[in-house]
């Protein structure tokens, strides 16, 4: 009897942010030349064994696919269209890897936000190869990828707008233009400075240290720290 | 075969304010008298059928179980411990439900705060009965449904925290007691008045009214309404 449960699957959104740009990790799958396309790409994520739980899962997926390890990943939603999987090109692919190829699967999701250059992925399994693609141009995905993703961009947004995650990504000491450069990938749109700035002042996570840059050829700027707070 | 698919279910954590308390709705399970207790209480929930989405059979299972329906639930996570379902009084009760009882479940989990006013909770199907419990005087639960409790009411207050949920409990014009009756009842904490205004003044969402209380016997108090923010 297999190991693993048919109807249940991780997937994993790893965003790399890179100072100037967000961008996702989709790993490759390798199609036929009857199918309109023989490749395309996919979140990185597998069925999860009966024997393990939701997060496990989740981290042994992404190391087996993709080298990636020692990252902390957050589940933000499960996936379950019954038609997620109906696809030629998705019943083609899943023939190849599942006992169960037309089993009903729901998806538990999960996503990361890391410095790009904090990893080094390296495609294994059944993962093609790996790819950085920036969230602007990303392709047609595999499944319900499109609609994982999404969920995902939104969560990423919505946790920096107003759990203050992100900063981890900055240096500990900080300038409000790198934070508004932060802001800025992340959310995808421009911001006003000035009203930046002034938002960012009046939080209390945002602390003015005593200190300036150094090193620097323009007009050194003032620094800022991070400093979390719990709702009191 | 089976409509149901076996490894996956939903449930539900209903939140019902009366202006004074945060209470939860559960759904009592008849056992045996052979087993340490004869009954025990649950969130209402159940498998999630072949055909349908998550969504779905979350409204389904709710209105099958406690015949409430048109309020709306939110998904906040999936649940999968391998050993979830693994107690005695687990394994009798899914004896007498389910096909295959010592299957892995992973669970859905959805959750809403209404006004209890609003609904009447009727038990049907399997549910030997309904009732509404404090939040603070909730009893040991069936299965892994004390983590799921505790992960939605860390959710809902989060929720409450960062989204503003919650202000459509309240009158659309409201005073700061009556907000902060609902702050404390939802976060169960005791908050200090004069912080709490003084908080609530510097949002942009709590917008004073030209117009005070009526026909209060003591001195009427100044009302606000609530109007939600999109962050820019």
């Amino acid at each position: 009897m297999t190991t693993k449960n048919p109807n249940v699957s991780v997937d994993c959104v790893i965003f790399g942010f890179d100072f100037e740009n967000l961008n996702i990790l989709l790993i490759e799958q390798k199609l036929d030349d009857t199918l309109k396309k023989n490749t395309r790409f996919a979140l990185p994520g597998d069925l999860v064994n009966f024997d393990e739980n939701l997060d496990s899962a989740a981290y042994r997926v992404l190391k087996e696919l993709t080298s990636i390890e020692k990252i902390y990943l957050k589940q933000f939603h499960a996936f379950g269209d019954p038609k997620r999987l109906a696809k030629v090109e998705d019943q083609y692919w899943l023939k190849k890897l599942r006992e169960q190829p037309a089993a009903r699967v729901i998806t538990v999701a999960y996503f990361s936000l890391i410095k790009m250059t904090d990893v080094a992925p390296r495609a294994a399994s059944f993962a093609g190869n790996t790819h950085w693609v920036d969230i602007n141009s990303v392709p047609k995905l595999a499944f319900d990828h499109d609609k994982v993703l999404k969920k995902a961009v939104e969560t990423l947004r919505d946790d920096l707008m107003n759990k203050q995650i992100g900063y981890e990504l900055l240096p500990n000491k900080f300038t409000l233009s790198q934070l508004q450069k932060l802001y800025e990938v992340v959310l995808g749109i421009k911001l006003d400075k000035r009203n930046f700035r002034k938002k960012m002042k009046k939080n209390d996570f945002v602390i003015p240290l005593n200190e300036k840059q150094k090193g620097v050829l323009h007009k050194p700027a003032q620094l800022y720290s991070f400093e979390p707070k719990d709702e009191d």
